[in-house]
C-alpha cells in the first residue's frame, strides 16, 4: 500500500444493508480514507451515519458528485449502476460495484482477490465488479479443489437468505413472520411467493427453465475460472432465513484424493475455515456464518455415488465476504498494485 | 376390498402430529372401521379427540389391549415401536409402523403402495414399515424413472421441516421463533443446535461422517428398488419451517430422454403431480405441497453437466403422504391383498 496515501470515497447505497456494513468494515479494516461520502435515493436523504465516531449526512445521489472522488462503492439497485457508474468512470473515479449489472461485462474484471488477483489489470474500464454472494463463496471452495486435483464437475444446491433482496427483502420477511403469529394479513412484493415459512426454488426471474441467479452463478463461475474445463450446475433456493447463504455441493474431482487431501487443501487456503469434526458435530450453519470474514466448510466426506467424488457443505454471511469485505478487498487490492 | 367386512383399529402415538393426520384420513377415506382405539403415552392419556363426529378418549398404551384389535397403527417414538410392536404382533394383530425402527428389518416388509405393493406379502411378520417421508418422496419420484429409463446416478439434497421432530419439534421451533421476535431467551432440546432462522445440515445423530437420516434414507432406498443398480448420494438438513419437505434432485439416466419424456412418465404415474411450467412461476413449493396428497414435481431441467443427467425439485407433505397417507395406503392394500 503507497505509504501516507489517503483516498476520497464514496458509497451509492449508503444506507441498504451492505452499504452499512462498507461502513463498518472500511473503518474496521482501517482502509486509507481522506473523506466519505454517503450516497442514497431521495428518499434516505438527509439520515446520518457514523463512520470513525463522526456523522456523516447521507446525500441524494447526484452525477456531478463523482469528480471529487477517487473510488466509489455501488451498493444499490443494477439499474443505478447501470445508469451511475459509468458516469462516475468518466469522471476518472474507479468504480467497485457489486450489483449484477456489471459482473459478466467482457471489459470488466469479476473479481474475488483470493482467486483471481491477476485479472484485475486485464479491465479496460475503471469499473471492477464484485461476484454474486453465492459466487463468491463457491470460487473460494472451489478454488483450491480445482488448483490441486482439477474439477471435473461440480453440482451445487444453494439457499438464500430474504437479504438476496436487501433491505426491503429482509423486511417483507420480517412483517410476514409477524403477521403470520399474529393472524394477520401480509403483502408479497419482494419475492414471487410467500417467503415466511416456506421454500421455493425460485431467486430471480425465470429465464427459459433457468433462473437468472442460476444463470448468473454458472456464468460468473466460468468467468472467474477462464482456464478450467469442468461442468457446473446448480439450483438456488429461497429458505426462511434472514442473512446468510448454505450450499450443499457434489464435486467430482480429475485426480485421486482422500477427504483428507481436501481437508488440507482447504486449511492452505485464504478465505475458508474448515469446522468438518462431525464426531463432535463441528460443522458450519448459516448462524455460525454471520459476521464471520471467511466462508465455512465442513461435512467433507466421499460420495460413493461416483469415482473421486465428494460431498461438502458451505456456509457464508452474504453481505460480508458476499459483498461488503469482497469490495473492500478489491478496493486495497487496486491500492497494492498501485492502480489507485 | 371385502364387501362389508369392518376392522378393529388403534393408533399408537394418536396425540402426535402423524396421529392426529392418521384420524382425519382415516374418516377421509371412508376406512371400514367397526372400533377406534387411540393410545398415547401417559402424559396425554385422557385427552378426546373427535372421529366419526364421536368424541374417542385417548388411553394410556399397555400392552394387553392389543388383543381387541385387527390392525393398529404406530406412530409414536421409535422406542415405542421397538417394545411394543412385537406384542401387537403376538396377539395376532397386524401393525403398520412409521418410526424408523422396522424400516430396515430383514423380515420386515417397507412399503410405498404404488412402488412395491408386491413386498407386502414377502414379510415374515405381521409388521410392516412405512418408509422415512423422504424416502416416500423419493421413491414415487424415482419409480418411474427407473422404470422408463433406467437410473445410473441419484444426488439428492433434503430439507426438512421442524415436523421431523415430531409435536416437540414443532413447539420447540415456534417458540424459538417467538423468542427471537420478542428478545427473550430460548431452550435448544430437540434439535442439535438452534433452528429458528438457522440452516444445518444434520438429521438425526452422526454415523462416521453420515448423519442417521442420510443412511436411512440410502438403505430405505436400496431395500424399496432391489433390483435397481443406481448409486445414490444425499445430504440432508434441517431448515426453519415447520411442515413440508423439499428435495432438490439430480439424476442421471441410462437411456436418453428430454423432459418431455420425463414429464410425461410423471404424468402417468399415481402418487405425483406435476407443477413443471417455468414461464407461468408454476413449480413446487414447500407450501403448496401442505395438504396435497401428491407428491410436487417441478423445475425439471436438463442438467448440461452430465449426460442423460437432470435436475428437478419436488415437495411432498411430510406428515400426510410422507407418513399417514401412506400408512392408511398400506392397510387398504392389506385389506385388498385378503391379508387383513
Amino acid at each position: 500500500m503507497m505509504e501516507g496515501k489517503v483516498y476520497k470515497v464514496g458509497i451509492v447505497g449508503a444506507t441498504g444493508l451492505v452499504g452499512g456494513e462498507l461502513i463498518q468494515l472500511l473503518e474496521r479494516e482501517g482502509f486509507p480514507i481522506e473523506s466519505l461520502k454517503l450516497f442514497a435515493s431521495f428518499d434516505d436523504a438527509g439520515e446520518q451515519m457514523e463512520f470513525m465516531s463522526e456523522q456523516i449526512m447521507v446525500e441524494a445521489i447526484r452525477a456531478d458528485y463523482f469528480k471529487e472522488l477517487d473510488l466509489v462503492f455501488f451498493s444499490a439497485h443494477p439499474m443505478v449502476s447501470r445508469d451511475l457508474a459509468e458516469d462516475a468512470e468518466k469522471a476518472g473515479v474507479w468504480v467497485i460495484d457489486t450489483s449484477r449489472w456489471w459482473r459478466l461485462h467482457p471489459d470488466v474484471p469479476l473479481v474475488v482477490p483470493e482467486v483471481n488477483p491477476e485479472t484485475l489489470e486485464l479491465g479496460k474500464r475503471k469499473i471492477i465488479a464484485s461476484p454474486s454472494p453465492a459466487s463468491v463463496a463457491l470460487s473460494l471452495v472451489l478454488a483450491p479443489l480445482e488448483r490441486e486435483f482439477g474439477l471435473k464437475r461440480v453440482g451445487a444446491v444453494a439457499l438464500y437468505g430474504s437479504t438476496q433482496e436487501g433491505r426491503l427483502g429482509f423486511e417483507e420477511h420480517q412483517w410476514q413472520t409477524i403477521a403470520i403469529f399474529n393472524q394477520q394479513e401480509f403483502e408479497v412484493k419482494k419475492f414471487p411467493r410467500q417467503s415466511a415459512f416456506n421454500i421455493f426454488p425460485q431467486v430471480g426471474k425465470f429465464v427459459g427453465d433457468e433462473t437468472e441467479e442460476e444463470q448468473d452463478v454458472k456464468n460468473e463461475l466460468y468467468k472467474i475460472f477462464p482456464q478450467a474445463d469442468f461442468k457446473f450446475s446448480i439450483t438456488c433456493a429461497q429458505v426462511p432465513i434472514f442473512c446468510g447463504l448454505s450450499i450443499a455441493l457434489f464435486v467430482e474431482l480429475k485426480k485421486n484424493a482422500s477427504t483428507q487431501n481436501l481437508r488440507e487443501a482447504f486449511q492452505k487456503s485464504s478465505g475458508i475455515k474448515l469446522m468438518d469434526e462431525p464426531e463432535k458435530e463441528i460443522y458450519p450453519d448459516t448462524l455460525a456464518s454471520l459476521e464471520e470474514d471467511n466462508v465455512l466448510v465442513g461435512r467433507i466426506r466421499k460420495d460413493a455415488s461416483g469415482d473421486n467424488s465428494f460431498q461438502l457443505w458451505l456456509s457464508s454471511d452474504n453481505l460480508r465476504k458476499g459483498s461488503a469485505l469482497n469490495m473492500i478487498q478489491i478496493a486495497k487490492l487496486l491500492i497494492e498494485k498501485g492502480l489507485l
